[in-house]
């Protein structure tokens, strides 16, 4: 490349789908958190400080020292029989799914799972029925092949099945219906099982799939746990991710798709022509670690944290914001969502408030289509304790001094 | 998922894009080569007995123990700044790119720079230019976004500028050109400085988006370094991809993208929606690896080896073929490409080769629209010297009884 390389003759002629690809909030903030000392409440980092490190160094070295080269190789699209294996039994075990490894193909993190269920299933122009609010890296992964997105009121039990009929009446032709049930992303709200039920009953009824993300119902650290959409279903209408991410290191980009085996030979060729396949050794030192060590115990670590931390940012949240604030109160997950009190702009709030180091995430960028202003996903998983109750509290006083200015 | 799962209520409504998926063909192979004992000769794989397996253990312990949970926590989606600041400084020294880290965004292997930049370009219906023959998983991966490809006439020094003419008359909206101008995959032509040249006049007096894979480039064991397309190239018209694949592991899925800034921004938003980043372990570990060995000593052991195999192959398809067969001689790289006598069917083949224990990939899947039957790809990077020459001495005994049953 010539020193005058910024110069082209070409024009670059961007797809269609380009003019919808905006950077997130939230990638952009891990950008300047990685270069700045703030306090994030912003992105949804797990408690690096639970990476069991040393397990990992020693089942870096048994995978390479008794599979040598294998681990450096090409493998197959599907991945890791024995991963997909370990998949399929944690699922019966846990859900009882009746499914076993060919109804599971690994991906690179739940993110790769939304991609390919865009490039499988979506035409330019088709509708993606979403929960209003929804996961914003779901819209930009489902935008990118040129959707528009159908939102459906939702309230501290789920959508509301009259609205979710609307919705479908008003857009029959809906390719699925994409939901994060338990712990959602970004309310950190959990569905009833009532409303469960009557959303299979919808999408059955109408013939509808069902894409449910599931990336942290394994992190309940309060209440019963509730069914997977993809248990509660007799009918295959249910496609379902789930990811190493939050139970174990985000790092090694691994999550999974579960769904019919037909299903799955398509997410496989899309696969294919996308990346190939995951990272080997990624793939055989996660298994490693599954077969060595207690899964369960390291979960069971992650919980405590994250409620001890949930609790503290309720009651510092509860101590220190403005009258008029209101909040979720997840019984697992990473997020808890904050509703302004006087009408505030949380995207207003930010510079501010990155000012005095403390990163949030506005929460207009849930919203696909109508934009609400007034709210602000909070992460309680990744900030230490103290860090927690100095960011929220540094956060109220932004909050409090823009309400007087107001 | 109850066990009547496969009686589902929903018809699986797959976008218009899947009707052009299909198996690769080399994928396929790789499946079935894993569960019999099969000398292959159809993959890419590289020979796993050079994979520095002791080297990389002590990577992965060092990483782990300096580096901690950070290797293990999410990262950014343009890739770790070392990596690409050493991908910088390399093709600084080897090509003389005038480049930075913010020229550079790291991939899932090339694979994943193929579909970004499809994501990137293609809009249904939009032409691809490519070699014909050209690689088969590029033509999977740009069909995936709904394109037409444009195949033009090469012969051993490259694309015939006349014909590259021809096409563009033919596709004057034609979005980009895309080529493997060293060691090609399938066939290990190189293209001439001659044909190079021609090549970035045409593009640029046009306007045309030059998209140069190169992931063999390193791996010359004979003859003269011939430039990049991208180090020829004053104007910014020409995208270059890499890979770690090739020169170090393929099982660490890591390879990269080189354009202009403003370009690579574009492909962050595009890779940001479709997996957020690449495993964080594995950009740290092939860093250290960068930092702490010398991977010109290594690549040197690859050349070594590669070229002694191509030196058997052609030897071995000299002695043992019959007269009529025609073979191309590469000066680096994985593969050569054989023309069958008497025009007889390669796929044909593969069924009674595959019974003998040999796999090959039959040239056909490399053409994207004009079926040409007797050829085939021969990989003679990944048997073993013994294997391969018994491989190739057995696929010779199948074309002499097809020829002789013909």
């Amino acid at each position: 490349m010539a020193q005058k390389q910024e110069e082209s003759s070409v024009k670059y002629n961007y797809a269609r789908r380009v003019s919808n690809m905006k950077a997130s909030d939230v990638r952009e903030l891990l950008k300047v958190t990685e270069t700045r000392e703030i306090i994030s409440l912003g992105g949804g980092l797990p408690a690096p400080e639970l990476f069991p490190v040393e397990e990992i160094k020693a089942v870096a070295c048994k995978v390479l020292e008794e599979e040598g080269a294998q681990a450096l190789q090409y493998s197959t699209t599907e991945g890791y029989l024995p991963l997909r294996q370990w998949i399929a039994r944690r699922l019966g075990d846990t859900e009882g799914l009746a499914i076993d490894a060919d109804n599971i193909i690994l991906t690179n993190g739940s993110q790769q799972a939304l991609d390919l269920t865009g490039k499988l299933f979506l035409d330019e122009g088709d509708v993606v029925v979403c929960e209003s609010p929804t996961y914003l890296a779901a819209i930009s992964a489902f935008r990118a092949y040129g959707c528009r997105f159908a939102e459906v009121e939702t309230d501290d039990d789920g959508m509301l099945p009259q609205a979710l009929e609307q919705a479908l009446d008003a857009n029959p032709t809906a390719k699925l219906i994409y939901v994060v049930p338990t712990f959602q992303n970004p309310t950190g709200r959990t569905w009833s099982r009532e409303r469960r039920e009557a959303l299979l009953e919808i999408a059955a009824r109408r013939g509808i799939l069902v894409v449910e993300d599931n990336p942290y119902g394994e992190l309940r650290f309060e209440g019963e746990t509730i069914p997977m959409l993809k248990s509660m279903d007799g009918q295959g209408n249910v496609i379902c991710f789930g990811t190493f991410s939050k139970i174990f290191c985000p790092g090694y980009r691994l999550g999974w798709i579960v769904a019919e085996k037909g299903v799955i030979e398509k997410y496989g060729l899309a696969k294919q022509g996308t990346d190939l396949q995951c990272n080997t050794l990624a793939q055989r030192e996660v298994t490693r670690f599954l077969q060595d060590y207690d899964i369960d115990a390291h979960i069971g670590r992650i919980r405590e944290t994250y409620g001890r931390r949930r609790n503290l940012a309720i009651r510092t949240i509860e101590r220190e914001f403005p009258e008029g604030t209101a909040i979720t109160r997840p019984q697992g997950g990473l997020f808890l969502w904050l509703t302004l009190p006087g009408g505030l702009n949380a995207r207003e709030l930010l510079p501010a408030s990155m000012e005095k180091g403390v990163a949030f995430v506005p929460g207009e960028s849930f919203f696909p289509n109508e934009k609400v202003t007034n709210t602000m996903r909070i992460n309680y998983s990744n900030a230490t304790d103290e860090q927690l109750e100095k960011g929220l509290t540094i956060l109220a006083e932004v909050v409090t001094e823009a309400l007087q200015g107001a």
